[in-house]
């Protein structure tokens, strides 16, 4: 048995049944071309009789009087296979419509804390002969770039490679299968690794932070340790939060169900823009973002006359227990009419934001990324969040994902989505995973702060027809 | 706003995430003769559309400042219908097995607390031509008696009958629609009533305990209160608790992942029995769950040395805000290896329980009753169970229902189970509900601690079978 670390046992102390802290993952697949009726029920009857289950799988998170109160990692050994390999069906006629009901249903429901932190549901009745699967993990088991890692490794290259382990029998520290995919490059995604003594002193203070908290033995003891680390960050806004949020429609306290909508986007599309605008690849995202939230909020009469600010996860390293996450802010300049001065406006916020990144105050730092890498505590601690204005107003993640087209038995990965975690004070969170010739936009949210949140799917593909315009002019 | 009464909030203040208070209907159906294949999205459609919602379908449980912390009720103004009327599908080949593990699924899940404590879910995919419906509520709303009802005075004996509006539309306490069925007769369920003597003084009692909790303000301050109410219970066990149950494998600690498992026996096959062994139709339904968790425990080797004592719910009269419900305790002889004796010993037990019951200590009975009708309270203050033995084993409830064949929207009912709550140190729930020309059986357990409770099902056959061969030797 083994004791969890600060950072992991964190996401178990402040969930509540409002804010589950699991993350997930939506895969869609063709079915192979010789699949029969029962391909998915016999794909799911091989997969629950094969008793294989790596160890990271394999245990359970407890707390008792034998760990001093503390959270604890040990083995279930009374695993219960089936209850986490489950076959669900949609109803007809089986659109993308009906698939995105069903995952914000499953992702609206908390993880059973006596068993291993995952769940995973092969969905059959996908129109477009196709099938999905859904994958949700504890996000004190793994973050949710380490996961969709984890599960790319067990995906293969090669169609005719039928020897693809489900994800829960390999271990995603081991090197035993052979990675069938590269990451893609540094410059289509933000998780970079940034300067190493950032890194070190960030880690210094984060260490120090969690001794404190270490000492105290209840949830609720978190709370003036984290807020003061907080504060200090506040403090020092001048160079740590260099913009102002403006409170939104977005930065209100949540309930329990979730809507969540996905779309993918040629990564060609992207490009061309990218190319002619002298962009990168995250700007151009965070560009579609902030017209396609600027178009919804309009609409509901909702848009902050000041700009969104928006908090992008970056990579200050990989350490062993996984990636140390930090963050910067940027402008989204949603306050900007103009497509083509919002784009500028953003390219010169990004790039003010990594270049000072080294220069920064290590505590500023640390108490950022808390805020987004850890943001539960400060979010779910009675009344705080209704206390502290965060300095950002949604969390955009830019995750690199595989190049090549992917397949599991056989069958084509057609898209690959991020499910993430609404948070009280940030009830909106947009992740894009890049997949093959794709950018896969995966937008998560609180179902009564964010309504008609599939909208925002339009609106996106009309922000990236503005920038291609943009693009066209800038070109001509 | 109104402030909740003390008996509804107890149902909240003691939800845990592994423990939630609700309670559930697994609804089984013809499809109409002329039903389409689009028959059952078409009806999805309609209902929701139809905004009518009767207000107490309509409002959510709240506890703010402005209640002093206590749980009131509000109106929800942004109700979504959509949220709470759910379509979902089977995944092939739709046998019971596949109703059932999403049944169980569905009944794990928490209600969200932001919302009306209800959900209503439509399911596709049933063979046989059939669909199902799983509609799950609040205890904090309706006790499961109500609940059912309530669902039967929606339906219509007429299978021509169209106009049968869903049940979130009626209003339980109006008297707009003619209730189209009467309940069965007393004869057939234990939900009969008792002395009035008993149930003044019950109320008292009960009341008093009640008011001294209202003092208290948060969970854990219950705990005490009704501990002590529950050791006067177990002073005076010479008339309240007439048998000392053994611990076995149903008093444990419960997880929050759920078995669901239901069917139904022709109430003729029960009546011969009874008729021949001059019992009642509750004895024999005793008698089969007697005999079915011996041989389940028998295989398990499980079976304690002592008879198994299941304590059964009787109504102790209506008043305004529902049923008010106590209970008795009774002997399964489970462990007795003749069939023929055990039916004896039952119903030995069962009159001498009913017998008893106006002679009772009304503390004692105030006691016991809160242990059965609102036993969460008890169950999840965190220690408590571990360290009282609750003076029986498991609750089996026997549920008078519709003597006629219902129909909803031209549907037939063919099927109408109970599922209902299973607690800390009560692992599994029997409850069995007469309707038409059967009685349904439906099995609420913990999904760890009751495994393969399906097999409970074919063993609930082959005791019924030994009964009847009890009866054949009686009548020859």
């Amino acid at each position: 048995m083994g004791v969890m670390s600060f950072r992991d046992s964190m996401f178990l102390l402040a969930e509540s049944r409002e804010h589950p802290t699991h993350v997930g993952s939506l895969l869609l697949f063709d079915r192979p071309e010789d699949a029969g009726p029962d391909f998915l029920s016999d794909l799911h009857r091989r997969l629950v009789s094969d008793r294989t289950v790596a160890p990271l799988f394999a245990r359970r998170a407890v707390r008792t009087v034998g760990t001093l109160g503390q959270w604890a990692w040990e083995p279930d050994e009374d695993l219960d296979l089936e209850y986490h390999v489950r076959l669900s069906a949609l109803p007809r006629p089986g659109r993308i419509r009906e698939l995105l009901e069903l995952v914000s249903r499953l992702h609206g429901t908390l993880l059973d804390r006596h068993r291993p932190l995952w769940e995973f549901h092969l969905i059959e009745g996908v129109e477009g002969d196709r099938f999905a699967a859904y994958f949700k993990f504890h996000h004190a088991m793994m973050d949710g770039v380490t996961g969709a890692r984890h599960l790319q490794k067990t995906l293969s290259t090669d169609p005719e490679d039928l020897d693809t382990p489900p994800f829960w029998q390999v271990d995603p520290r081991s090197r035993k299968k052979k990675p069938s995919t590269e990451v893609a490059t540094r410059e289509t995604g933000v998780l970079e690794r940034v300067g190493s003594a950032v890194t070190e002193s960030a880690r210094t203070v984060a260490s120090a932070v969690a001794d404190t908290v270490r000492t105290t033995n209840s949830a609720l003891g978190v709370a003036p340790v984290l807020a003061n680390a907080f504060y200090e960050g506040l403090a020092h806004r001048d160079t740590a939060l260099p913009f102002e949020a403006p409170h939104s429609m977005l930065n209100v306290p949540i309930t329990g169900a979730r809507r969540f909508a996905a779309e993918s986007w040629p990564i060609k599309r992207i490009q061309r823009v990218r190319e002619r605008t002298g962009s990168t690849v995250n700007d151009i995202v965070l560009a579609m973002c902030s017209g396609a939230l600027r178009r919804y909020m309009l609409e509901l009469d909702e848009l902050p006359d000041r700009s969104l600010v928006a908090a992008l996860p970056v990579s200050l390293g990989t350490t062993g227990s996984g990636n140390q996450l930090g963050a910067i802010l940027v402008t989204l300049a949603t306050d900007e009419p103009d497509p083509g001065v919002r784009l500028e406006r953003i390219k010169a916020s990004t790039k003010a934001a990594k270049g000072n990144l080294d220069q920064r105050d290590p505590m500023a730092v640390a108490a950022l990324s808390l805020a987004v890498a850890a943001p539960l505590p400060l979010g779910t601690v009675p009344g705080l969040s209704s206390v502290i204005n965060p300095g950002f107003n949604l969390i955009i993640s830019n995750v690199p994902g595989p190049k090549d087209p992917l397949y599991w038995v056989g069958a084509k990965l057609s898209g690959l989505y991020p499910v993430s975690i609404p948070l009280d004070g940030q009830a909106l969170n947009m992740t894009v995973f890049s997949y093959a010739d794709n950018m896969e936009f995966g937008l998560t949210g609180d179902r009564r702060a964010v309504p008609r949140l599939q909208k925002l799917l339009t609106y996106l593909e009309e922000s990236l027809v503005e920038l291609e315009d943009v693009a066209d002019a800038a070109d001509g």
